[in-house]
C-alpha cells in the first residue's frame, strides 16, 4: 500500500482528495493535514466522512510526513510548496502539488500573474506539468508534479489536437469559461456566500486571471511557437463543473468531420477523454463526480471559426482525480486505479 | 455473476440503479428496459454513461428477460408489476419492486390510498417488505421483495428505536419530512420545471400522501398495535436528498441520552446507518450519492417532546441502494456490496 | 415628506428596506448607516442601486441621525438599540427596529434566550410589538415599534384566528419552519457559503432557536393563558422565503371549513393577508418580493389535526416590508403605501 | 387610461407583462389572452396574482379584443402574429409583438432560421424593430413595433457603440451569451425539468440560434456594411438573467477610457443603461427584475481585443419591460411610466 499524505486536506479539493484515496485500492491516507482545524477530529469538519474517517486534523509538520509517506499531495495555496521545498524532502518522498508553484518554467511570468515571489525556482527544471493526456512519459520519472489549474485542464486538452494539427488559428483562439463555485474555495468571503452567488451570473478575473499563462504555455507546445490568447472565467451557481467554449478561426475549409476526426484520433485510447457524438455539446452534469472530460467541435461555416467545447468535474479532472493519475503514474499503477467513478445524475 | 434486468432504466431510480449495477463485483445489468426509448442507446437518454454502457434499451418483455436474468429490478408506476406478475415468474427470478404493489399487508389500504385496484393481490403474503435494517432474515428468504419508499424509509428508520422502546407515545408522532425534486420523477410536468421548482418550497399532498399508510405500519409493527400519524411531504430545490424532522411526545423524563442510546443500541452494527454525535443534526449534503442513513435525536424539555431526524439519499438508500442492499441479501452477497459508496460533497 | 435614517444599511434587511423606501411615495432615505463600510458609496456594496442611490455610508452616529430624521429603522444586531436608546432619542425621532431588542415583554426571557444583557430595559413597557394585523392601534400611537422576526411573523399569523377561536390546542402546536438563507444575514461565514448551502437542507437551533419566546408570547395573546410550543427552523438553499408547517389537535370535530372561515374573518379587511381558496397550499414562490402572507388550513381527520401552513417574504412581510408598514401606521399614512409590491415570479 | 390586451398571458414573458401592467399608472389591463387556459382564473396560474387579478383566461379572439384594446401584446410562439394579422387589426389597434415575427427584414432570412413560412410578409416594411435606445422615433409613430428578443437586445446595446465609431472590428465578434432558465420558457420538457438543469451547465444551438441573423442585422446598422457573428448561447442554472461576453478585435491602440467614453456617450440620457464604473463587471443579479442593462468593457492589451460585457433581466429589458417601454413611446407616454422598478436582491 503507498502510504499518503494530504496537506491541506479540509479544502474542498483536499476533501475529495479524501473521497477518492478511501476507494484506492492501492493507497492509504496516514496524514489528514489541516493548519486550521488541527486535533480536530477529520469527520467533525467534513460530516459525509463519519465512520468513514477516524483520524484528526495534524499540522503542516512535513519533515515528520515525509518519512511517514510516499506521496504527498499538497493542496494549499500559492506559494507554500515553493517556501518549504528541499531536496532532502524531494529525495524521502514524491510530490503532487495542486497549486501554481511549478506548474510554469518562466519564474518571471509565475511572479508576474501571482504577484509572489517564488522561494525555490530552482525545482522548477525538476517539475514535470501533470497533464497526463500530454506528459504520461515524464510524469511517471516525476518526483514532482505539478497538478495543472482546473480551467487549465479543460481549456488545454479541448484545443490541442486542433492546435498540435494546424487545423485552427492558435492566435485567434478566445476561451470563455464557465465554473461551479466550488472552485472558489471554502474561505469564509462575503462575495461566495449562498444569496450572492445563487441566482447570478458573472465574469471575473477579465484579462488576469492567472491559469491564464498557464493554458498559453501548454498550448504554445501544441503550435510549436508562443502564443496569446484570451481567457475569461465566469461564475456559475452549481457546486461543481467547469466547461470552456472556445472559438477561433479555422486555418482552412476544414468541415466538423476532419476537426472531430483530429480530436478522435489524439484521445482514441484516453481512458478519462470522451470525445462526444457529432452535433453533442458537453454538459458539466454528464461528469460530476468521474474524471471524465467530455469534448466536442462544431463548424461555423458562416464565420469560418472552429467552437470546441469541453466539460470536467473542476474537483475531479480538474484537481483531486487528476492529481490522483499522476500519483497512478508516479507509482506505476494502473493510470486509472481509484478513478473508475460513475458520474452521478441528478 | 449475477444477471440483473432492470424494467424502468430510465427513470431516475432506474438510472441509479445503473449507477450503482455498474460498479457491483458481483453484478452483470443484462436488460436496459425502457418502454420509452426502445432501441435507442442508452447512453444517448443519460450521457453521463457514455462509453460506460454501450446498450440499446429494450421493451418490457418479462417473460424473454425472466429466463435471462436472476434479478429483475422494476422501477416502474404503481400498478405495473401487480399487472405482470405470475407464478412462472417467481418460479423463474427473484423479484425486487421498487414501487408500492407489495408493500402494503391490507390490499384495500393500497387500493384506497393509490386509487387503483390491485391485480394480483395474491402475491402480497409472499412479499417482503425491504426494510433490510428491520426485516432482514426474511429478505435473505425471499423471492419477491418490495422495497420501501424514499419518504418510507427516512421516516421509520428514525423512528423506530424510539417507538420499539416505549421512549416516545407513537400516537402523538408528526413527520415533517422534506424532498429533493428528484423524488417527483422525470416525467415531463410543468410543475416540475426548473422555474417553478427553484427558489420555492411547498408542501404537498397534505394529509393525502400515499407513503403515510407504509410508515403506519411498520411503525405499528415496533409499536406492537396500529397506529395513525401525520405525515406532510415538501419539496425542496435541490436534486437529490430526504430529511425528515419528527415530533413525539415522550413518555416518561427521559433524557436525550437514553433516547440515543436507544438509536445507538438498535444500529451498532449497521453498515449504513450512522447515528450522529450528540447534538448534530443530520444534513443532506453529508450522505448524497451514499446508501447512508444519518439519523439523531434532541429532547425539548419545556414541551416533553422528542425531536428525531434523518436524512437520506433518495436515490440511494432511498430507491436503488436500498434495492441492491435488498439484492445482496437474497443471493447470500455481502451487504454492502457494491454500496461502499462515499458520499459527494459539495 | 418623511425623512427615514437606516442603521445597518448594508445588511439583507437593510438594503431591502432601501429597496421598498426608494419608491415609497411619502418617505425620503437621509442616512445610510453602515459601520463596515463608512464613506464607501452605498452602491458600490449593492451595484442594483448604480445610479438610484447617490450617497456614502455613513457612520452609527445617532445623535446627529435622531436630529435629521423622523424615524429611524435599524437592522442591527441583538443588543445594539438598546445599548445606545435614551429618552432624548425617543423624544426627537420615532424608532423601528429589527432586532429583538424590544420584542420579549419578559427581560428575563430576553437575556436568557439571547444570552446578552438588556441595557435599557426601562423602555421595553413603552415598545409596541410591531406586528400590524394584530397591534395596529398601538402601533400608531407608539413611539418605539419591535418590528417581528421573519419567522415569527408567519407563525403567529398563520395560527392566531385558529387559538384566538379555541379551534385547536394551543398546548399541542409544532411549528416546522423553513427558511431561505437570506434569513442567515450577510456575514461571512463558511457555513453560508455557496457550496455549504447549496444542495443541502438542514434544521438548526432545535429547541433552542430565539425566535421561540416571541412566538409563545404572542400566540399566549391570542389563547388567553401562557402556553409553551415546539418551533424547528430549517435552512433551505433558496435566496428568499419562509414557509411554515404547523400542527395542532382541534379542540373537537371542526371540519376544514370551520378553519378556514376562523381565517378569512379575522384577515378579511387585511390587505397583506391572503387565504388561499381551499385546497392550496402556500408556496413561497408566490409572495417573492411582496409584503403578503399566503396562509391555509387543512384537517387531518385520521388523526383529529390541523394543518397549517404560511408563507412569506423574510426580507419583506418578514423584515424591511413589515417595519415599513409600522413606519405608515406610526405615521398616518395609508397602510399600504409604497407596499403595493406584485410578488415577482420567476 | 390606455386599454391592453395579451395574447400569451400565461407565459413567462407574459406573466411578466401583467407583473408591470398592474402598477403601470396609465395602463389597465383588458384582456388575458391563454389558450391553454380558457375560462379558468388567471390567478390560478399564477397564484403570485391572487387577490391582484381577477379576471379568467380568454381564448385568443382577436377581433373582439382589437375592438377593446388600445394596444395588444402578443407573447406568443414564432408565426401566430404572422397568420392572423390584417390591415383591418392594424386600423384599429397598436400591437407589440414579442415574437420574431417581423423582427428581421428580409422575409427569407427569418423563414431560413425559423423554418417556417411567413404569413404576412407585407406587414414587415411598416414594422419598427422595438429597440428602443436604437430606433426611439421610429417607434414613437409605428403601429406595429417587434419586441427584441432578450439575447438580442443585450448582444446589440453592448457593442452598438464600439461597433458605430469604429473602435472594434465587427467582423471579429463573437458573442458568447448566458442565460437564465425562464428564457427556455414554460412548456413541460424534459430538458428543462429542475433536475436536468440545475446543477448543471450547457451550450446548445451552437451556430444556429435564431437570434443571430437578428444580432447580425441591427449591428449592420450600426457598421454600415453587413456582418457575420459568432453567437453561442449557454443554459444556466438560475431563474433570470442575461449575461453576454462579447470579444472583438480593436481597431487601433485604442484604451480601455476611449472605450468607455464611447459606451458613455452612446447611454448617457437613456434611463435604462447604466454604464457602470471602469473595472466593474455585470452581473445579472443587479438587474434582476428591473428593465437595467448594465454594460462595461475591458481591453486585453495582450491580444488587442475588447471584452464587452451585458447584463440585464431576461424577462423584463429582454422581453416584457421593453415590450412595456414601446408601449410608452407609441402612445406618447412618459418612457420609464411603470418602469421605475429597483432591482431585487438578493
Amino acid at each position: 500500500m503507498i502510504k499518503a499524505g494530504i496537506i491541506g486536506a479540509t479544502g474542498y479539493a483536499g476533501a475529495e482528495l479524501v473521497r477518492i484515496l478511501l476507494r484506492h485500492p492501492d493507497v492509504e491516507i496516514v496524514w489528514y493535514g489541516s493548519r486550521s482545524y488541527v486535533e480536530q477530529p477529520y469527520a467533525d469538519i467534513y460530516r459525509n466522512m463519519f465512520k468513514l474517517v477516524e483520524e484528526k486534523c495534524l499540522d503542516d509538520d512535513l519533515d515528520t510526513l515525509a518519512k511517514e509517506a510516499d506521496v504527498i499531495f499538497t493542496a494549499t495555496p500559492q506559494g507554500y510548496l515553493a517556501g518549504v521545498m528541499t531536496d532532502e524532502l524531494l529525495d524521502q518522498v514524491k510530490f503532487v502539488d495542486l497549486s501554481a508553484d511549478y506548474r510554469l518554467t518562466d519564474v518571471h511570468i509565475y511572479e508576474e500573474w501571482y504577484k509572489i515571489t517564488h522561494k525555490s525556482p530552482q525545482f522548477i527544471p525538476e517539475a514535470v506539468y501533470g497533464l497526463c493526456e500530454i506528459h504520461r512519459e515524464d510524469i511517471k520519472k516525476a518526483r514532482l508534479v505539478a497538478n495543472p489549474g482546473c480551467y487549465t485542464t479543460c481549456s488545454i486538452l479541448t484545443a490541442w489536437p486542433l492546435v498540435k494539427k494546424g487545423l485552427i488559428d492558435p492566435d485567434t483562439l478566445i476561451i470563455d469559461a464557465k465554473s461551479g463555485t466550488s472552485g472558489a474555495g471554502r474561505s469564509a468571503k462575503t462575495a461566495n456566500l449562498f444569496c450572492e452567488v445563487n441566482e447570478n451570473m458573472k465574469a471575473y478575473g477579465v484579462t488576469t486571471h492567472r491559469h491564464t499563462p498557464e493554458i498559453e504555455e501548454q498550448l504554445s507546445l501544441a503550435a510549436g511557437h508562443p502564443l496569446a490568447l484570451s481567457f475569461t472565467p465566469h461564475l456559475v451557481p452549481m457546486n461543481r463543473g467547469i466547461l470552456v467554449t472556445e472559438y477561433a478561426t479555422l486555418t482552412g475549409d476544414h468541415t466538423v468531420d476532419e476537426l472531430r476526426d483530429a480530436l478522435i484520433e489524439q484521445y482514441k485510447d484516453e481512458p478519462f477523454i470522451r470525445v462526444l457524438p457529432k452535433g453533442v455539446c458537453p454538459e458539466t452534469r454528464w461528469v460530476e463526480g468521474s474524471n471524465f472530460v467530455d469534448i466536442n467541435v462544431m463548424v461555423d461555416a458562416r464565420t469560418h471559426r472552429a467552437i470546441i467545447m469541453g466539460a470536467l468535474d473542476n474537483l475531479v479532472k480538474g484537481a483531486a482525480g487528476q492529481a490522483v493519475q499522476n500519483m497512478n503514474l508516479m507509482f506505476g499503477l494502473k493510470e486509472d486505479a481509484g478513478l473508475d467513478l460513475v458520474p452521478l445524475f441528478p
